[in-house]
């Protein structure tokens, strides 16, 4: 496989995301969407909520534009700029402007991360005008009727300077992720790293200690996603403890001791 | 419905929105119009400063601009500036300057997260000489006579870095705004979110609860539009327990025992 | 009316503003014009110093050039730039320099708000040099023997970071302006505002009373003009409690225990 | 006279400018230039180093560049930059170049205000290479013998985050300056102002009260230049306690104590 | 030799570098890259890092494209931008692009000292979408199969503000780096610097010596770089006590205290 | 003389700089170039580093390139940029560009002045890698076998914010400089300001006395540029108590009693 190169709105999903529900998430987002209400996933990191919006997108049959929020991210980021090209001057749509035109799912994963600006830029998007303003062009665009938006965060690493406004966060309809069951997060370990159920569980079971040290040494703990990492290595031959090692503890902590306490934990079980 | 673009200065509101007054507020902003005095809309988040000012638009037959204003949001952004657009520099008009020439309703939303330069243009327009300076053009615009200059602030939010200054305050006649009262509010939102009136009172009642938490761990209460997107999802057929989480309690806040506290109550109540 | 456009060199204010003078503020402007001495006026907001500049230069026939000062304000936005326009490239007076060629008087309002390479810029204006260098293009201007500068500042709002150097202010004339007294106050509401002189009276006495609350919870008392705003709603018909709730109250404080207080002041006189 | 506009380098000071030296400025000032040294002045503001300087240019016959620095002072500012104009780019020198290439003396006015890579692109030139390098024309110029580099900085108002740093001063002879003696002062007040020597003793007697006060809640006393304005505006009939009160105590404090203070001091002198 | 300019896309590293396995990294780097996960390294500075991505960029036969990462390093300078070129506005890839389709391993040295939109840009790359969003060319480029992803951090320097989110880290498969055992250090000093390999563990056992200093006055030991620097200087002439003192004690510290304790223990070893 | 252009990789020092070495610096040097390491200066302001480089550079018959660093001095100011020029766009080198493609010696002064960036783009040019990368061009320059790369600061003057971090200094040969001994300082200031050996014995010791102040009010002492200023200051005819006052006291403090303390060491001396 070469680089490959696609027009966002050109996004769709094909085949099903593997998804397994955790709760009646895949209902509410339907009856938001219904309404042309937006909708606010939170969670942890690598807990499935992109793995959620590539299912969603796939099953609503629209195209997901995702833009992963940051410090520098700007409402023009969003909605689009002027470029000089070959000598003449040509508007380009951001990647929020191609969603509202294209009638595509746009998601804002991470969104208290990115500037105010953009924040602003979508509360007339997320109201029942569904317009979005494009002050550079002059114009206002109401949305395709299709047109869905999603944002994301963290509630548990934000910090006072970055919260999700009342203005804001009052326009959204909330849906909280976690980590799965134990046996379905063993299911879906096996599934996607390809070793067998006993492993997966004990693999479940090594990340839920991890998570049990959560605010006592470690910031975080294992995600869904590090125990894929972690099992797609013994595939490939690495011993399951440097695997837990390389893929997951080193992977959540520098700290010496922490380091140390996880690698016991992980030789107990392997 | 597709895409559709339009004008700013084409955004008359063509049917009368619902709009319940609260109090004497129609009658104020007609006299402080008709002696082209400016207007500060002053209350909390979702309780219907926005959906006052389209129905202030269409009673006043004048096309509504509004500006969701924003941390990064320039004096320039209001006013215009020059762009080059196929080799040609072309001067664009931002929207308070096109609610100038067209005898526009300019509503200027959370005009205290804008920058400081913001203020200072709109001064000239707030006081007896109702006139523009366009310092990138060199020239002075005097507004048209159907003008009309609208501010909004949240002053709960405001802190003492965001405070409008009392060279800007004491320029505009201020309007207060607060939730509706418990039979209005059930009436709102039995009819945007086609619920039966009893449904519509318990809604009510829970937002009246969340609100007389502000303060002891809620940040604000639920507002109107809240309760009416709770409703929508009802409509659906999402169980009120389910829809009062999503659309209300995860909405309005992140905290573990704030959110059982909060779904108790709603428990109690559907 | 509609929206009209001139030049700033053109703005001569054509008939004599109303203005009553508080002290010998007129002899004393005139004998710092005739010595080519600027001037700095200082005063809370709302006090009269724009009238009374319109007034000056209405009284000393020159043209009017006024720049609300802020955070964002630069040099260049006061000396000028070089825009691109129609593929060439050309130099654009800022307010500054189109004063100081037209003998024009500037009017700097609000000063210590800009930034600080606006207050070096005015510097060689503002000493016997009376030049502007304007180093983008290359050149000094020595002003107009007509060319007059003046600046204002409100001396109770300003912090540490921005206050006046006395590199800068041991260059002006300084002017005090205060509120006027009762009997002139209200005879300035009553004409601005087509109110009888007892209720101009009455509105006088409760902005004595909110100016005595100054520092007991109110930040500022009720300027000149938001009388002659309450004025101007009761004159179309608001009952005047309400108009000095809106007009005044509401305008100058957001506390609601201020509010109740100010409140019963006002039924207490109407 | 209507503005006239001049180079840079055509700042010859054609007539002497009236200056009473204070010490052995002068002859320190020319051992300096001899041996090519660059110098540093340092002194409260209006005591006349702005003029000295004129002076020395005139005694000099070099001409004068000033540039008063700011916070927002760049050394592309100083040094030069491309511009576009008439679709061709040019480059334009900076006043520091203009003056390193015509021998001109450079005048740094309050250097320490400007931004960090202005003091770096002088310390070439103010050491025996005594080069200017122009890092975007990609050259270095070496100055011309007639070169001088001169600049000030009122070491009262330095914080420590404005700070000449030792590797900037130590390559520097610094001359300090200070207020003129009594007669000294009366004499350049009625020179300057047109007032008799009676009235300019008094002037002074009162500025040297005012230095008293200083540290005792003025932040700095009455410059000779306020003096001197003082003298003008009685020489135009404004009463001389009035004058003092315009011209002297107003634009040295905003303390309304100080200002009665200071008033009753003028007031027992007049 | 003269200088020499190459492709980012043809750096090819054509020579088997010199690298000592310290432990299983080369097999897990491989385990990583035949699941297609990208990698974290950890470590102090010196110790290899570099000079291991040389090896595995070898061994692997891709191309190497380094990034030093740093305060201003934005998300345009990894994805590339439109430059203006001969009247043309051509895109230019940056290196992030270029290693993207060229199917190259990126390598971002020091990572968390870029600015945060470049996390966010590497975000899509680093889990199992492997697409990069070029939002200025409006498309997402898919990875070509052979694209590897590496970065590299310091944990013993960060700070809090530039701390590895846990979004970030949670993406990678994690090796930690730490100094070679003494006779691996050995043998490698003597042979990059031509040292007999007595002289080599003397400088090794010097090495110890300062790091275990570290946190008792000295921030970090000396690294494996610098013996071989003090080789080099040796091999040239230069006596050892002298080769340590310039090559390693004052590249470590600038305290006098400090300096004298090193030199001690250099003397008592040469 | 008149003002002289040349450019920087014309910069051969053509006579034999006066330059009296102080330990081993000059042969420690030349290994360092010899094996290709970068060399670091270290030492206070005016000991001589500047003039040692330009030794060097005769010496070793390369173009000295010297760029004084800065706060605001980035990485492209070194490395070059595209300028529009005459309607094309062209790539101009940077200082550091230019010394790497000719082979100069690339002299960094104050280094941590300037901004993070430019660190970072002499990582790779000051390992064994010995290459630029130019990313904005898109190609890496391997450097000329002759270029050199040496950069200074001064401990004594760092902060913690501008300290060099252990992964730029662990890259470097160090050399340490101080001031001259007593007589060789004395043979300096008699050669370089044409004063007798008494007299030039005399600036030396008052110079001692101002460093045997540091730290109790002097921030530094005098340099051996001080010293060479006041001697030639005193061949123009001032006396010598004026010239220490002007050259030396004046330069090195702004605190009146300390001016009065080494006034009177001055007066005790001459």
């Amino acid at each position: 496989m070469n680089a490959r190169t696609l027009n966002p709105e050109s996004n769709f999903i094909e085949r099903e995301p593997y998804y397994e529900a955790i709760g009646s998430e895949i209902s509410i987002f339907e009856a938001a969407y219904a309404n042309r209400l937006p909708v606010l996933l939170k969670g942890p990191t690598g807990c499935g909520k992109t793995r959620f919006m590539e299912y969603m997108a796939w099953r609503l049959k629209r195209p997901l534009i995702t833009v992963s929020c940051h410090d520098d991210l700007t409402a023009s980021d969003l909605v689009g700029r002027y470029l000089v090209k070959g000598g003449e001057t040509v508007w380009v749509d951001g990647p929020l402007a191609r969603a509202v035109r294209a009638g595509a799912i746009c998601y804002l994963d991470e969104i208290v991360e990115a500037r105010k600006d953009t924040m602003v830029v979508i509360h007339p998007l997320a109201d029942d005008r569904r317009a979005l303003p494009m002050e550079k062009l002059g114009v206002i665009i109401e949305a395709s009727a299709d047109f869905c938006l999603a944002i994301s965060y963290n509630p548990g690493y934000q910090s006072v300077l970055k919260d999700l406004k009342q203005s804001t966060r009052q326009r959204f309809v909330a849906l909280e992720f976690d980590y799965p069951s134990a046996s379905m997060e063993a299911k879906i370990v096996a599934t996607e790293s390809d070793v067998d159920a006993a492993l997966a569980e004990r693999l479940v079971k090594f990340a839920q200690m991890t998570r049990n040290l959560k605010g006592s040494g470690l910031e975080e703990g294992a995600s869904t996603r590090l125990l894929i990492h972690a099992g797609k290595l013994i595939a490939k031959g690495v011993p399951p403890v440097t695997a837990c090692q390389c893929a997951i503890a080193q992977a959540i902590t520098d700290d010496a001791e922490m380091l140390a306490a996880v690698q016991e934990l992980s030789s107990s079980l392997f």
